[in-house]
């Protein structure tokens, strides 16, 4: 394998161990044992276990925000559903993953928060750009990242025991969007000023 | 001092030393430089320096849940806003204090997690009671849970800046959980069923 094909044949294998259990339980042996390489090879593409941890992490965010990208046709409301769709599905495929990431435990560990904050970020704009906004008010910003951290906790609970179906779970978030925006129009002037007409 | 007034002194010291700044960075040497006693006498009260920081973070979720128990008189708007008050009152006195309890790093350090999900229930029972919900839906549950971390957010965009004043931001706090909690209802006619007179 040439170096950048066995590097990334490291990465996916952390992912498919991602899968059984969340990167924090996952060791360097375990992953040079699957990989069928020895540590001294592992090392020589990672300095620790949790620089693979953060490569393999930000693969994951990087396929999030590339497929939440993605979805850009019709109405507010069907973007909407259509991009927490795409997140769903990712997130379904690393429900520990994702918990690690939003989770006390490994955020610190190898500046995952960053990664956490990024695709927060990326979340944020991608509304904003859909709502038109360029250079939105303070609170309509709050809402945005209140709403994000809402999809967070939906998710967290959620994923452990998928109940509503997630058609359902996917729309309850799109109204709850829609009526935190609302409210915060209703509440301030200049943030009903910059949503008219995008609701 | 009786051993139970030492202990109560040097929490009380690490409370003002986190004024400052984050527990993080408060050391055994400064809390015991700061309360007058030696290493020695410190390691006698709490086996490490998390420790400290655990019963004294610990004392301001106590206070926490104390004071936003505290105020439950008039309707639910009014009832909902002297709750965020006093919650915020106490937040301000300890903004890094708050912002380390959140974050990823601390929560792991001592058991803080459990201090921080020990608040968040103790939220959500509270506006429960309100409701009049003993056996809420559980969309309704999540829909409660999402607006904690909405409060939580807002509060850690806000405490470094903050803009608008504080009455603003509480009254918009206040029109997110009830507009949230109408969309869920909408949503959801077993949710619509519960919230029934209660909006």
């Amino acid at each position: 394998m040439s170096p950048q094909r066995r590097r990334q044949h490291l990465v996916e294998t952390a992912l498919q161990l991602y899968r059984q259990r969340p990167p924090q339980d996952v060791s360097v042996d375990e992953i040079a044992a699957e990989a069928g390489v020895s540590r001294a090879l592992f090392y020589r593409y990672f300095t620790n276990v949790g620089a693979l941890h953060g490569a393999a992490l930000g693969s994951v965010v990087d396929e999030l925000t590339g497929r939440i990208t993605a979805a850009a046709e019709g109405p507010l409301e069907a973007q909407l559903r259509a991009a927490l769709g795409e997140f769903f599905a990712v997130v379904r495929r690393y429900p520990d993953s994702y918990a690690a990431l939003l989770s006390t435990g490994s955020a610190t560990a190898a500046g995952l928060g960053d990664l956490v904050e990024r695709l927060r970020g990326h979340v944020v704009d991608l509304v904003l750009e859909r709502l038109g906004l360029s250079d939105p008010q303070p609170l309509l910003l709050l809402t945005l990242r209140g709403w994000v951290s809402v999809v967070e906790t939906a998710l967290l609970t959620w994923l452990p025991n998928p109940e509503p179906a997630q058609e359902h779970l996917e729309s309850w978030l799109v109204g709850q969007l829609l009526a935190m925006l609302r409210a915060t129009a209703a509440h301030d002037p200049a943030c009903a000023e910059q949503l008219a007409g995008a609701l």
